[in-house]
């Protein structure tokens, strides 16, 4: 059967677990009624059906080429992207004053998250233009604005981020390229960025380059760095693509998979670019651009593992081996313990992360609707966990999908191995997971842990409300809260930065657990108050009995603290 | 740095670890002696480092190809082929009458693992062979060892295995494949076998196949199967390959990974074949030669993990970014705590799995040499341990490989995703690692838990003796065992065979978990009494700290029981 993105579940959560009543109650998004809501998923959901999953497999077969300085796309993308930009899903929550429809992120993490399902390679190229149109938003000059976001907006433009330089990766402070003031309002930036994706394309009028680099005399590191918009081809006086400019893409990745999406080495040689914010302010613009494209990219691991699961599901339904382990069954292998061990484990995990992703896009709504700077806290928290988490789903998700099609999974042409190949690099990208885990126990608790013990109290509370239907679910969600609570304490009390960093992507995970726990006994609750069938009470047994417990090996790990690690010398490392 | 074989690991494990005296003490392995030991380890180590190692990344960019019906095989490997079999490689443990050394399995196993990191693809074909050779040895009859063994032992011929048809993968039973009596002594085999590694090549004089076939009138199921050798070219009067048979390759598949390595669809018509063993008991001999090519790619695993290791280490070695942690840090990304944390997972994985391996084939040798049947229990009771936890650290060491070389681990020009990849499928053949988990609790729990309870008991003495250097991590141990025992003790009640199946991955990586503390403290004795430099204590201290929690969780998951995989309605899971 082929892909179908899952409505219903993004419609529950938005409509039964999230309080969407209050979002709506805003001036804001006073519009995003329930009928939009519904129309919005169940439209967006044929695109990704009918129109984008039919693109993933030629993707990987046809990768995207460069041809005398051209970048050719892979069979039907541009008429996919095209796709995309007619039914206005590029500019969703952006401002409608420049054509977006000012929907909550709530809906577009939605929408991008079933768009990652159903071609992962694509729907990257609208996530680049979505974080470029959101850090224009705020803190380009109006000019600006008013020339480029109805275009980005509408799809006739493209854009994307350049951060990275061969030596300046994880540590973009080290960056090397250069800005130098024309004199006439514009600058000329030089120097060679990689790693970027979707660094040109053969279907846009024009591609918008949001590039770092440093003007003359900045100080070293982060401070000294500013942010320019450089476009391939210079608007002309009308706005239209004009002269050629001095950007360039020397070379694309051959890489491991997402073979779809053109990942370009880029040269800028004294290529005209207008500044976006103020001199020096490079990162804080980024940033806006980061925190969108983070959360989009748990986005895409918990969308490549839905699709990872529904290709696993659609196998063992099929497949007929061995004699049925249970009475009635259905004569294939969903009938057997480990596979539906498996599936289980798949279906559970991306309900929790697909549950805390919306909840982090929700949050920022709140923030952005003005209910107070707790949302923007929230929000701020939970990004770093949807990322890593949402993208260690995907990594794992589409691994036991290989497992569940057996020595088929190995075989290229199922497409098992393809979701494991693609979604490998949204570990990676937009700041590994390492980096998002340092980001969660350091920036993200320079607060003294006041937005993870908030998020704790809450689920405390929620976990005593749930304990009259539910009283083994919520002591065993209650329990862990407690645990967690104290490696957060543990976390909050060192000083030393690097204590913290030796326990942080296992305290990472175990957050993600215990949220996974509470959010699955939302659901059931949520599903017991509107008389549901069970199915999501059952679930979340499953998870908080057998996925659950995974959180106290991990925080064992996570108060393991430093010392350990620098114990063996570094010639013992290659012994 | 390019690939090192970890020699002196295994000759720590074997000298100092494992009580090798004792096998030693038999009159069938009294000329394994240290300086053998040591020499053998010594020169594999070299091939490995020399020949094998630089024949890796050509193997996966020039896959293997089907030309006219002939198996081109990749660049090199012909070379590589034979110099494994100059240095007698493949009939290491083979019988010394047919040309083999008649060395102890440990000692092939480590040497296994070592060229497994080298060029995985490449060394799955003697390890078919050597599987051959064992099934042979064990169950054919004189003439056909006569005429086969010496030119499998000095690799002038291959051998491959064939069990898998497209409707009976894990379920041999349901094989289709029929065997007539040709009255003359040989038989004619029709049918069509897939995944058959190395199922060809052009750098053997004959390709030997193992087939498992029905005869006229067979019962249904396993107990109807026989086993049948069938040679490429049919051997003349002088046991030189003569006429062609009646066996081609069909074609070869695409796969994730492992492309130097032909996988081949076979299709035999009326091939002329002999049968090995009885008629009826082609399950039996090819059990011999499973049980040995699990061990095998349980140490391909944890080759790759080793290889993948190395290829990190160095990176990290190398790679500056960010300021160090450290003070007197080297100023590349090994300062950083994250990093060392994923390197140390790494390097503490690979020595537990490796360790348990060696274990496995120490056993094994025991029991060979006749010092026991508690010796071949134990050894039957590791090979599922040794094959499922050896690919999971294969499968979790590259993939923390790849996030260690962060944006370049997804650029195939590194190597790390090629780790990756080639590694997935040993997870996967020669039996799953969920048939390798319902193997341990199932039939090699068909003893009441004797096995495991005995394994146990020797933990749980080895920690008392501990607790004198080393309270706490003997006491973690100790713990860890009885908590284990407790799981084990669950599982033997279980009459209800799904009961066990429901648990038996978590079951297993847990049993792993516990095994792997144990050695580490073993070798953390060992080199106490020789007054080492304290580097494997802290390696011990590490995996014992943050890695045998673990089987907390997997315990509690391991005694959920069948239940709730069941209560979600079949048509729940596509919701």
């Amino acid at each position: 059967m082929p892909y179908r993105a899952a409505v219903d579940d993004y419609r529950f959560l938005i409509e039964d677990v999230l309080d969407f009543a209050a979002l709506r109650a805003t001036d804001r998004y006073a519009e995003a009624t329930d009928d939009v809501t519904s129309a919005i998923l169940s439209e967006a959901g044929r695109l990704c059906d009918d129109v984008l999953a039919p693109l993933q497999r030629g993707g990987d077969l046809h990768p995207a080429k460069l041809e005398n300085g051209i970048v050719r796309t892979s069979p039907g993308f541009a008429e996919g992207f095209a796709a995309i930009a007619e039914g206005g899903w590029i500019g969703m929550s952006a401002d409608p004053e420049f054509g977006g429809m000012g929907l909550p992120m709530t809906l577009t993490s939605a929408v991008n998250e079933m768009m990652s399902g159903a071609c992962l390679s694509l729907q990257l190229a609208p996530l680049m233009s979505q974080g470029q149109i959101e850090a224009l938003e705020h803190h380009a000059s109006d000019a600006i604005k008013e020339l480029y976001l109805p275009k980005l907006i509408s799809g006739e433009w493209t854009g994307t981020m350049n951060l990275t330089e061969s030596q300046a990766g994880s540590d973009v402070g080290a960056l090397s390229s250069r800005a130098e003031d024309n004199g006439d309002g514009t600058y000329a930036v030089s120097g060679q960025k990689i790693y970027i994706s979707w660094g040109d394309n053969d279907f846009a009028g024009n591609v918008c380059h949001l590039v770092l680099a440093r003007l003359p005399g900045a100080p070293a590191g982060t401070k000294g760095i500013s942010l320019f918009l450089v476009p391939k081809f210079i608007p002309d006086e009308n706005g239209e693509p004009g002269q050629r400019n001095g950007v360039s893409v020397v070379s694309l990745e051959h890489k491991m998979g997402l073979h779809g999406s053109p990942t370009a080495v880029m040269q800028y040689d004294n290529a005209t670019g207008w500044i976006v914010g103020r001199e020096g302010g490079g990162m804080a613009a980024m940033f806006t651009m980061m925190n969108n494209a983070r959360l989009g990219v748990g986005e895409q691991g918990i969308g490549a593992a839905e699709g990872a699961y529904q290709l696993a599901l659609d196998y063992a339904l099929e497949r007929k081996q061995g004699r049925s382990s249970v009475e009635g069954g259905t004569g294939t292998i969903v009938d057997h313990a480990d596979v539906r061990r498996m599936l289980l484990s798949m279906k559970a995990d991306i309900f929790a992360s697909r549950a805390i992703a919306l909840s982090c896009a929700y949050a920022s709504d709140m923030a952005r609707a003005g209910q107070g700077d707790e949302w923007a806290a929230r929000a701020a928290f939970l990004t770093p966990i949807t990322k890593a988490f949402g993208t260690d789903v995907g990594m794992s998700v589409a691994e036991m999908g290989v497992q569940v099609h057996g020595g088929m999974g190995f075989i290229e042409e199922t497409g098992a191995a393809q979701f494991s190949r693609d979604v490998r690099v949204t570990a990676i990208y937009e700041g590994t997971n390492g980096i998002q885990a340092m980001d969660l126990v350091g920036r993200k608790m320079m607060d003294g842990g006041e937005a993870a013990n908030r998020l704790l109290d809450e689920i405390e509370a929620d976990a005593e409300t749930a304990r009259d239907p539910f009283p083994r679910m919520a002591d065993a969600v209650w329990q862990a809260s407690e645990t967690l609570r104290e490696a957060t304490e543990w976390m909050t009390a060192q000083k030393d930065m690097n204590e913290r960093f030796a326990g942080a992507v296992p305290y990472l995970r175990a957050f993600a657990r215990v949220l996974g726990g509470h959010l699955h006994l939302q659901a059931a609750m949520a599903e017991k108050a509107a008389s549901g069938s069970g199915a999501r009470e059952k679930l979340a047994r499953f998870y908080i009995q057998r996925l659950l417990p995974e959180h106290q090996g991990l925080l064992a790990h996570a108060q393991a603290g430093a010392e350990d690690l620098y114990a063996l010398e570094v010639e013992d490392l290659s012994r």
